[in-house]
């Protein structure tokens, strides 16, 4: 059976897995002795290896960020839109690396792998990662590819602190770090709120302190109700008027606790889906690595002084409706790039999609990611 | 034992009850068919009964609005700051009356009455209220009282919308309309938190259905969740930075999925302590009251004409941090009762609190009321 993609979808793709036996030292002062990661590529590395592109994910994201697995896959990657002949992240120039990240529970070492120590799940015992974790993990990812040094590190929310991080700790293996809609580190607002969908998923008696998998049972009403919280973050209040307003489901109140309005479907549907495929403790693992960030604590709390390390030049990226990382929150950043005498370009694009909208191929965005990737691809001679 | 009190408070109270044995019939299209109101009364009424100022509550709020129950009394009640001699509402002139709404849990008829026709608890049965319901209790209890018109019915949050319903549906009885930090119906955004909060108590095991009292048990994780989501509205972006930044609980971060930041403790203590004294049932009563509120929707959705029935003058107030009802949201309301050819007073007030402003002494605040509600005074003679 053939299929015809579109001309610009980097079509039909496989995930494939690197296995690394060196121990990897962590943040938290635990190591993982051995671990894997999945991975996919678009496009083709050149041959002065200088056009590898990482992306990488936010909360819920993984290694699939285009194209299709089967040709009976109704939706591609999460990040299709961006990614793939022509578009902005162009895989006729670029070498694409996307991963699942260490933690994961998509196919690479997780709470849900099994411990070589005991030889059952992980589960709650998984060290907890920190962004900086994640990086290093993806630098020895780089290597396995023979990539010395990326064209650009590029990733939305929790995906922009790990290119952050890319610029702070690897500043020779990184010429271009682009962040978008992210925040140099959580208000404790945004903590709130991870603390909130993380004692919904603790407090479901089917979590069993983490060992849900050894009780054959799953929390998953915890984690529905923590991914219909993190849902409402994502939107905007302007995006829920507009997608839903104060719509009845059925045309008409129903005087019980029932569904009465869309919106209440729609969270509900997509907490349920959502509990269907991500695993509860990488859930709670990556919603304290979200809390842990803040860079700037190690050069007190000094955001200028720690981001002078980096050498390489910035794109920052935010949305006008975001208010779980408005776009003050890059401004941080860039104030402090700019006090640090870092090359940086700034864009706040007019969205009405809120933090979502990182994911949207919205015209303004778009073209600022592919006018200043255009010129990373022309610098580097590819 | 004597005690003595501060001069503006209004000191020792007792609480009263109003019991109905003509039925109620509500929104929803069942009735109640008798039901008690308890109540507190602070200041005199004058001769000509002219005085009296009603006092709604908001979604946790009580009956118990000012001064002490016993001499014992830690806290005072939860507008004591508002309520006493030489306060805003001052109750040397004014005769306040504050209940605990119907299908509360705070000695008024709820679902945790008896139901006349079982014999047992309501619980789930007890029928879901609309404002105009409250409203329409509060005018019998008026009756009761021998009140023929309020000098001002004053509420904020939930509360205002009471006073915005008392303006339209009875508006011969309400010379003055108090609403502080309300919206004229609930967005999406709103209601999804309110879906998300009550799915908290409908998923918790022990919620039963609503028929927890039968089982001798009690949904109190899902209680606590949803209270600690509702905190975070009731909260400010800033307010929370400024009181709790990222703040480590035990001065270090503990990489485990145990409290790290200070904002943990405070929302797990917020949940905890309102699990213990608040019923579920009510909870998820008073939330579809706020998502049903909707007067305009009986006028063709066009508020103004909705509020041309009015005949008292308004004095509405708001928070510049409120996010949960921005400015905004009053402001629409101020909008359709100046169409509607109405006296109206606003003042958005700068303040860093949030919703959760409406309950603090801000001087900018209390100076508005207080003027306001001695202008309903001297126009009223006493």
């Amino acid at each position: 059976m053939s299929k015809s993609y579109p001309s610009d979808s980097v079509g039909l793709v496989s995930p494939q897995r690197a296995r690394f036996s060196e121990p990897l030292p962590l943040r938290c002062g635990r190591e993982i002795p051995e671990y894997e990661l999945v991975y996919e590529t678009y496009g083709e590395l050149n041959k002065d290896r200088s056009n590898a592109v990482l992306i990488c994910h936010a909360l819920s994201g993984n290694h699939h960020a285009a194209g299709f697995h089967t040709p009976e896959d109704r939706k591609p990657g999460w990040w299709d839109s961006a990614i793939g002949p022509g578009k902005p992240i162009d895989t006729r120039r670029f070498f694409v690396i996307a991963l699942n990240n260490l933690g994961g529970c998509d196919g690479s070492t997780g709470p849900q792998s099994i411990n070589p120590e005991t030889g059952k799940p992980y589960g709650p015992d998984f060290p907890v990662m920190a962004v900086r974790d994640w990086v290093k993990s993806q630098a020895r990812l780089a290597d396995r590819l023979g990539i010395q040094q990326f064209a650009a590190v590029v990733g939305g929310s929790l995906g922009g602190m790990q290119a952050l991080r890319w610029s702070i700790d690897y500043p020779d293996r990184i010429r271009h770090c682009v962040i978008i809609a992210a925040a140099p580190k959580l208000s404790a607002q945004n903590i709130a709120f991870n603390e909130v969908a993380r004692q919904a998923i603790v407090r479901d008696p089917d979590f069993h302190e983490g060992r849900y998998l050894d009780h054959n049972t799953y929390p998953a009403q915890g984690l529905a109700l923590a991914r219909m919280l993190g849902h409402i973050t994502y939107l905007s209040d302007d995006s829920m008027r507009e997608k839903f307003g104060r719509d009845l489901k059925s045309g008409k109140l129903n005087f019980n606790y029932d569904v009465d309005f869309e919106v209440e479907s729609y969270l509900r549907y997509q907490g349920e889906s959502f509990s269907n495929r991500f695993d509860a403790n990488t859930y709670l693992l990556m919603t304290k690595a979200l809390d842990y960030f803040d860079p700037a604590a190690d050069h007190n709390h000094d955001l200028a002084t720690c981001l002078s390390q980096a050498r390489c030049e910035f794109l920052l990226a935010s949305f006008s409706t975001d208010w779980r990382f408005a776009p003050e929150r890059s401004e941080e950043i860039v104030t402090a790039l700019i006090k640090a005498k870092k090359k940086v370009t700034y864009m706040e694009i007019d969205a009405p999609q809120g933090h979502d909208a990182f994911l949207f191929p919205i015209p303004d965005y778009f073209s600022l990611l592919s006018t200043y990737l255009d010129r990373v691809a022309r610098e580097g001679g590819f």
